[in-house]
C-alpha cells in the first residue's frame, strides 16, 4: 500500500506527548498474580479508564486542539459522536478556552450528555442516522466556522493516541506483544507506530468483537470493509469502521487482529473488575478477552493491555444484575 | 499518655518500606476533576484499593512475616480475622514459603474463604463468637507453634501500614490533611507516624461511621471504648475497637476524628466508583465522605485520602441493585 500524505513519525508522537503532558495523566499500568496465573502470561495493564474523561480519547483531541491556528481557535472546533470523543473534545475545548460543537444523535445515553454537558460542550441534536449527522455537523461549521476534529481519521489524532503506547513503552518492561481495542483504528494505529519507533520487537495486535469484524476483513483484504448496519455489540464502541489513515497503518505495523464472542468480553470484564478492581467498559475488556481465548499463544508471555476507557452504565453491566 | 514499650520511628518505617518493597505495589494516585469541583478542595487519591490481595494490609503482614526469626518462619504464623488481614497473611507466608493458619468464623463470606484459599492459607472454622474465635486460635498455636501476627496492634503491623502515608507524602504534592479509615487503628496509627516524622504541617484526621464511633469516644476518654456488640455498618472492616498501641498513637498524633452516617458513606461510594472508575469497598469511602461533610473545613485545601481496600461482593453494593 502507499503511504498517505501525511506527517506522522517518532518527532511528532514525541512531541504530542510534551504538547499534551501538562493536560492528561500519566495513567497507571497495574499487573495482579490472579489474573497471570489464570492466563499462563505476565499481563500489564495501561489504565487510560483512569485518564481524563475515563479514555485514551482525551489525548488525541488535546493534542489536535492545541496545533490549531490562534484564527482556527477563536472559531472552536465541532465534531460528531455519542461516545468518548464527544467528552474528549469537549475538554480539550474547554482547556484552552475555546467552543466545541458536539452533533449526538437524539437517543444519546443521558450519561453522555451530561458528560459533554458538564465540560461546556455545546451540543447540537441530530437524528439518529449517518445522513443527518453528516448534514448537522456540516451546518454547525458553516454557521461558526469551526474546525472538524474527526475522531480517529486524523494525524494529530492517531499521534495523540499513540502516546498512551509511549508511556507504557517507556514506563513498563520489555513487552513482548501489546493489545489494544479496534474500532476506527486510531489508537491501534498509534500504538503500532509507538511500538514500531520505540520497541519494534514488541509484536501489536487488534483486538475486536466477531460480531463487528470489519477491522479483521479490511487488515485482510486492504480496503474499508462495512459491519452490517444492525449488528449489535455490547463493546459498543467498537462498531466503527476504519479510514483510509487507519487502514494503511494497521496493515503495515500490526502483526495480527484476534476476534472474541459477547460472552467472551462480558467474563473477561468481569474478571478486571473483580481482580484488578478497576471500572472498564465493555470495549476496553476486548484484548484481555483476546488473551483469554488465545493461551497458547500468550504463554509465558509479556503482554501490555491497554485498557481503553472506563465510561459505563453501571445499570448495564451483565454481570451486575441477578 | 505514656508512650507504650515498642521500638517504632521513623527508622523502623523506612526500613519497612525498604523490607517489603520488592513484595508490595507501589499503588498509584488519582486525582479528578469532577471530585475536585464536587468538594472545592484539591482531592488525592492513594489507590490502596489497587494493591496485592486489594487492599493495605499487604503491607503489615509482609512487614511482619519478614522479621521473623528463621526458627519461627518454620513453625509458621497464625492469627483470626474474617477480613482483609486473613489474605494479607496468607499472602505474606506465601511470599516467604510458609505455612498461615487463618482462624475465621464458619459464617464468614464464601468470597472470603475462597481468597485465603487460593493464597495456600490453611483456614480453621470457629464460631462466630470473640471465645470460639481466641480459644481455637490459641489452640492451633499450642498445635503448631506459629506466630500470632495480629491485625492491628502490633508494631511491625504499624509500620508495614505506615509506608502507604510516606509514599504518598514522597509521591504527591504538600498534603494539608491526610484521611484514613479508622477500624483498629493501624492504618491510621502508621498513617499518623509517617506523617509526623515526613510532613509535620499536614493534619491527620481518622473516619469511622457513626454507628461505630469507638475510636472517637476513645480519642476523647484515652481509655479503648468498646462498640454495640450487634452494632452494623456497610463499613464492615471499621467495627474493631482500638489496641492500646493504636489508641496511643492516635490520641498522640491524630488531629481529629470524623463520623459519617451509612447513607453518606454509599453515596461517597458511588461517587468514587463513578469519576474515578476504581471499585472500593465501603470501608474505603468512609473519608471521602468526611470531606463531601465538611466541605467547609477542607475548602481549598490539598487533601489526601487513602482509599484503603477494594474487596466487595458486588451482589452487595446497594448503588447496584435497582
Amino acid at each position: 500500500m502507499q503511504r498517505p500524505e501525511l506527517n506522522i513519525n517518532s518527532a511528532t508522537i514525541a512531541q504530542a506527548a510534551q504538547r499534551i503532558k501538562p493536560f492528561v495523566f500519566r495513567t497507571p499500568i497495574l499487573v495482579n498474580d490472579t489474573i497471570n496465573e489464570l492466563t499462563g502470561a505476565k499481563l500489564l495493564f495501561k489504565c487510560e479508564n483512569l485518564q481524563r474523561i475515563g479514555a485514551f480519547k482525551a489525548r488525541g483531541a488535546i493534542n489536535a486542539v492545541l496545533q490549531l491556528s490562534e484564527e482556527n481557535k477563536e472559531r472552536g472546533v465541532a465534531t460528531h459522536s455519542s461516545g468518548n470523543h464527544a467528552q474528549a473534545l469537549a475538554l480539550a475545548a474547554k482547556t484552552i478556552g475555546i467552543d466545541a460543537h458536539i452533533v449526538m444523535p437524539e437517543n444519546s445515553p443521558q450519561i453522555k450528555i451530561d458528560g459533554v454537558k458538564k465540560l461546556n460542550g455545546q451540543i447540537v441534536f441530530c437524528k439518529p442516522n449517518l445522513e443527518s449527522r453528516e448534514t448537522t455537523l456540516n451546518e454547525v461549521i458553516k454557521n461558526t466556522g469551526a474546525t472538524f476534529i474527526p475522531p480517529y481519521n486524523h494525524q494529530h489524532i492517531i499521534a495523540g493516541q499513540g502516546t498512551a503506547a509511549l508511556e507504557f513503552i517507556e514506563d513498563g518492561p520489555s513487552l513482548d506483544a501489546i493489545l489494544a481495542p479496534l474500532g476506527g483504528g486510531g489508537l491501534l494505529s498509534g500504538t503500532a507506530l509507538s511500538s514500531k519507533y520505540w520497541s519494534p520487537s514488541t509484536k501489536v495486535y487488534g483486538c475486536e468483537p466477531e460480531v463487528v469484524d470489519d477491522g479483521l476483513r479490511s487488515f485482510r483484504s486492504g480496503k474499508i470493509e462495512p459491519n452490517e448496519p444492525d449488528a449489535h455489540t455490547i463493546a459498543d464502541g467498537l462498531r466503527t469502521q476504519l479510514g483510509d489513515l487507519t487502514l494503511y497503518f494497521i496493515r503495515e505495523h500490526v502483526h495480527d487482529i484476534l476476534t472474541v464472542t459477547e460472552s467472551e468480553i462480558v467474563e473477561a470484564m468481569e474478571i478486571i473488575w473483580k481482580n484488578l478492581k478497576v471500572i472498564i467498559e465493555p470495549s476496553a475488556a476486548v484484548p484481555f478477552a483476546a488473551v483469554l481465548k488465545n493461551r497458547e499463544k500468550f504463554k509465558n508471555c509479556s503482554v501490555g493491555i491497554i485498557l481503553s476507557g472506563g465510561n459505563v452504565d453501571l445499570a448495564k453491566v451483565p454481570f451486575l444484575q441477578e
